[in-house]
């Protein structure tokens, strides 16, 4: 980080997010969840959805887009399925009732699909597949997210970075687990690139606003975000519209409302699938076959210019180990917005240190 | 395509891939249904998964390697899920049956999944898709392959291109249906870049020997296919690698076999999801919305250097009506190998027109 930034301890930063969202009319128990929610993205490195979310979500809160008091509630329960009216409410909090279900029903059918719709920014996707692998069952969950994407050959933005995340059951701190935005990089990054004034960013990430592939930063940032790989990366990105918005009912491409945006509420669609391995190869047989192939991954030569080979999640994991230990950081605009709200709210921020 | 090629019509190359399946001992029933698959690979321009693997099949018949009187059988069926012993059957032949029970629990239960191991090559994923969505259910098919691609950040290969494929209910020519490699290119594309000795291949397809990116066809040729995007296409591989083999029980990574290696069987494992769009915006609904996406999609203007937006499954289905019209090309390679075997299998070629 180039920048001068503050570094709060982590369960502090965590209690602090929940005075806020309480500043803002939520109810501790909701406020907890989403403070929770927040801080798991500081803590593995994934800033972007982490405390920098929650000035949106109260100013979203204070204007009525989201609905602070709302849980949502089932449309329908049928088999192994259900759709879901998350009604404005919360993310993290529909999103930790939607699991819930996909949990109890999994358990009962070997398998379950649970999809919500009218609903808010729910943080890392990873920390719902991991609420669902924590119950012993492989956990994904999807959402779709406001249109800054075009297809593969267009110019024009029709799809979120829509990811996808999949958890497998196991040691939170070592199991494989991916949570991957369908763009080759996430938009911030162009961002990042922009505001450290670095010339180049490397092929691949961005487009120019024709729809030229560019690795000028500057047009980058005037331009488009690429599909991952292209035709495959809007392949990927539809398949999570049709899990989410087109099968919950909800809003989809161009009609996602965002954080930025104050005219509708973002009125996303979540989707939540749970799988049983006891049904399969059997529980403990699962984790042995996980440890094979880590394992196996390991075990590959690294590439020039690589002194190892790591599995999804074990970046995020060593994030998580260091800023559970040394705090966490935040940029200078990101802690005085803070700070602007817990003025507002009077509530006391907790202690931070400076550093250039 | 540079070299000179033989055009056969489709239903006349379909009824000789069967006489040559029942030459190598395989029952009319089961043949028709390999055929079908091979077939509908070569109508829609996927040439590496139509005829071209037939001469591998015939010699894994021979070898043993496939047992082509096989139909496998359930090991267990519990809720709305399956795990099945593919027992070494055809691959069209018991993933036709694993599909039939997908679409039955998917009715019964609003989704299904069912993993099959100890199974072969399925041809095209895109064949299962369709397959489950001509019964109006979405359906996925995964499987994983023999180990050519490595990690990111390794040099030594360990997973397959462990396709990823979706299709939606809906008319076939029009409906988008996603069937991808987690590569960023078929591992045949840069085969034919070096055979048709083209110097360069675009950035992004393949790595050197040592792991470092190439755009010399020469390096990649002898070098490694890349993950689609680095750690998301290695997370997407794994993803499916624990869907089919972890799930599964059966050969995983570097254990896998292949359709030139024989010393063991291939060995895949196959995996089918079905879900019910009739249990969340109800099955017209659904229809009505994906017609709304698709147009939301095909109205984005398009990129400098295209001119027209297509959807996943367009540019196939093009392939599909043109080819149903025109004949499908053969390589002569190709050609000559099937040739060999009906002269072995006394069986008379169908018509064919040779065109330089």
């Amino acid at each position: 980080m180039a920048d001068p930034f503050y570094v709060v301890e982590h369960k502090a930063l965590e209690a602090f997010a929940q005075q806020l969202l309480e500043g803002a009319g939520v109810a501790p128990h909701r406020a907890a969840l989403v403070a929770s929610n927040l801080i798991f993205g500081n803590l593995r490195g994934v800033d972007s959805h982490g405390m920098q979310l929650l000035p949106y979500y109260v100013e979203q809160l204070n204007s009525g887009l989201i609905d602070g008091a709302q849980d949502g509630a089932p449309i329908n329960e049928s088999g192994a399925t259900m759709l879901y009216n998350a009604a404005n409410g919360l993310g993290a909090v529909t999103s930790d009732i939607c699991c819930g279900h996909a949990i109890r029903l999994a358990k009962a059918n070997g398998i379950a699909f649970v999809v919500a719709r009218d609903a808010n920014h729910f943080g890392a996707a990873a920390y719902w597949g991991r609420r669902i692998s924590r119950e012993g069952l492989i956990g994904f969950a999807f959402c779709n997210a406001s249109p800054i994407v075009p297809p593969f050959q267009a110019k024009e933005a029709r799809l979120g970075t829509n990811p996808i995340c999949m958890s497998v059951p196991g040691p939170a701190d070592t199991s494989w687990l991916l949570d991957m935005a369908t763009t080759t990089v996430a938009a911030n990054r162009i961002f990042k690139a922009y505001h450290n004034k670095q010339e180049e960013i490397p092929a691949g990430w961005a487009m120019d606003k024709e729809g030229r592939p560019t690795t000028s930063t500057n047009e980058a940032f005037n331009g488009l975000v690429m599909p991952l790989g292209g035709y495959k990366g809007t392949g990927l990105a539809v398949m999570v519209e049709i899990l989410c918005a087109i099968l919950g009912g909800g809003a989809m491409s161009t009609e996602v409302g965002g954080l930025r945006v104050k005219d509708r509420p973002m009125g996303v669609s979540h989707s939540f699938l749970a799988i049983d391995p006891a049904r399969f190869t059997g529980a403990a047989e699962f984790d042995t076959r996980m440890d094979k192939l880590t394992n196996y991954l390991h075990s590959a030569a690294p590439g020039a210019g690589f002194d190892e080979v790591l599995i999804a999640g074990e970046p995020e994991s060593r994030f998580e180990k260091a800023r559970a230990e040394n705090g966490i950081p935040l940029g200078p605009g990101e802690w005085q917005r803070l700070l602007d709200w817990a003025g507002k709210f009077n509530i006391a921020p907790p202690a931070s240190n400076h550093n250039a």
